[in-house]
């Protein structure tokens, strides 16, 4: 498979990325277009003499930078990294793109340059989580902050081929993240996106909590992508101070460190097992193409461990997958339409009686 | 100090809730009234003898399960144990109401028997946790699904005072809780709320992300109640599963359990930093009166911890302090007040822009 990688985006970039792409050459069957400064990246990739003939340059001049905003870069830069490594999956010369940079603009540039697939109003991003004992799909993990509802029954439709390809089961578990599992909990958008779902033949087990995400008790998370990111991030931060705390603990005496020796190999295979290095990238999911972002963060290690992912989704076509599935429930969703129709009727009216009860409902999530 | 104990709520009562009290006679220097079924708590308490002279029974024959809807069964039923608990801090009986059960129903109570404190719409639920190096606010934990900017506001006055007399900081630094740093990232709430903190005087940090929650960046976090639950139900998750797989990797190998046996204090030690049943629980913002609800799932622990919580916050009489500040502030809110309507009209405007724009504005959220 081709990759073509966004040399310029990430923290750490171009250094990270280009120490991450050659560390992916020596252990995956695959060639890499590193796309960016020619003259930034050539010297860097000098050093690594053995990786010469299956990477590649593709000269680009802009950046867009983390703190920009994607849509005015992207409107004013015409040679950036992150477009050009989508120009290269359009035309061909890519199997995949992957960027460390930026993901409102990965998203974006991935939209414009590739496309939605039908049925699909918005594109959403899937993250893949270890759990207590295996895997969960998360989506949308950060790409959405106000949705609707046939928004997010988009997003499980899109989860349900996620992890049907991804994770290998044939009829995924669909939970909708809310604050209690009884079918009226949760805020207006999720119980407006609980009928629906419950209607959709989808394999959906109604509402699940935070704490069940890593439970293993559903394989696909469906939610916003404000709510989405502020969980997988509160999830990370648990995740870091909880680290730090351990290794003060074993410090602060003779016999935690004693112990340490022994436990050092758990404890490796612990912190690999739940470090996002680890776990490469997210999908964006509803393009049509692959288009792979990773952590901000990212070292080479998690770099490389994106390309693996992004190979990965190559090797499955995993677009076309997800496209499949979309068109497959086609005549479903025809049915479902009419049915999403009628929840939108009944939710107008619901919200003019607001409107009327408290002349203050254009306040609202506003 | 007399701490009004709800013993038929929680999913562990009457027997968990009972032996917490039990526990905390004996730990602190309290008196509890139990409120609940005589016949049910008198054989329980049988078995404490030596606790007879500090604790006491208020027969109620109604409870409201944890899958009923609070605002139907406060409305049906007349004699609930967590309505009772609350007319005890009305009517002088008790310093404190204390409660596992169905949260929703005891903030209805809380709200109904004391009454909202002034310049507050609503109350909400603010929660301590533990943090790498030390303890931060977060509210609302749970109590308001879709909230408005003004009650963000609300909630970071609220959590200022919180975090001003349990964490003893002059000027607690507000986060507000979002999904990127800069001031344009987040949802409409989010984005609104944050040009509202932006003119108050309060200590404000500006956005913080997920992973700053436990980084002791800032003292408080402000967020709606929905996204807060899930914040903090995913943050048990992790710890649950991180929990879980260490002790697998420990036991996976001879190395790793010899280790433990030097480590298991320091182990220890970090398990009960982070787990919920030390923590005790979460105290209702402003009512009239000092109200705490603990995990449903509490074990003794939990409960006895829930007790020492409410014993404390009656000492420093929490609910009078933060009606202080916030009416302390009132010169500055009238100011402010204009300040919001200024924002909300704005609000309005774009709001209509968006209806014209997609007529579907309707759906939004709902």
């Amino acid at each position: 498979m081709k990759i073509a990688v966004d040399a310029m985006g990430g923290d750490y970039a171009p250094h990270a990325v280009v120490e991450g792409a050659v560390l992916a050459l020596r252990k995956i069957d695959c060639t890499i277009i590193l796309v960016g400064d020619r003259e930034v990246l050539e010297p860097l990739l000098a050093r690594h003499s053995h990786a010469a003939d299956r990477v590649s340059i593709k000269h680009t001049s802009e950046v867009v930078r983390m703190d920009e905003s994607p849509r005015k870069a992207l409107n004013v830069k015409q040679d950036t990294s992150i477009r050009k490594t989508f120009d290269l999956v359009k035309s061909g010369e890519a199997d995949a793109a992957m960027s460390a940079g930026n993901s409102g603009a990965a998203m974006l540039a991935g939209l414009h340059v590739l496309g939605t697939l039908p049925h699909v109003d918005r594109p959403c991003i899937g993250s893949i989580l270890p759990t207590t004992n295996g895997r969960v799909v998360m989506l949308d993990a950060g790409a959405n902050v106000d949705c609707r509802p046939h928004n997010l029954v988009q997003f499980a439709f899109m989860g349900h081929a996620l992890a049907k390809y991804t994770l290998g089961i044939q009829s995924p578990r669909i939970g909708l993240l809310s604050i209690g599992e009884e079918a009226g909990k949760g805020n207006d958008l999720v119980r407006a996106t609980y009928k629906l779902l419950r209607k959709s033949d989808l394999n959906f087990q109604g509402n699940i909590e935070g704490r069940d995400i890593f439970a293993d008790n559903v394989d696909v998370v469906v939610c916003d992508g404000f709510v989405g990111n502020v969980a997988l991030k509160t999830a990370e931060g648990v995740v870091q101070a909880l680290g730090t705390r351990l290794k003060d603990e074993i410090r602060s005496s003779i016999f935690g460190r004693f112990g340490y020796l022994f436990m050092r190999p758990a404890l490796k295979r612990f912190k690999q097992r739940f470090d996002y290095a680890e776990y490469g990238g997210a999908l964006l999911l509803g393009i049509d193409g692959i288009g792979v972002i990773a952590h901000g963060r990212s070292n080479p290690v998690a770099i490389m461990n994106a390309i693996r992912i992004s190979d990965e989704y190559a090797r499955i076509r995993i677009a076309q997958r997800v496209k499949e599935e979309v068109e497959s429930s086609a005549e479903l969703k025809q049915s479902f339409g009419d049915k999403v129709h009628q929840v939108f009727e009944h939710i107008k009216e619901k919200k003019f009686e607001m409107d009327t009860k408290e002349s203050t409902a254009s306040e609202k999530g506003d």
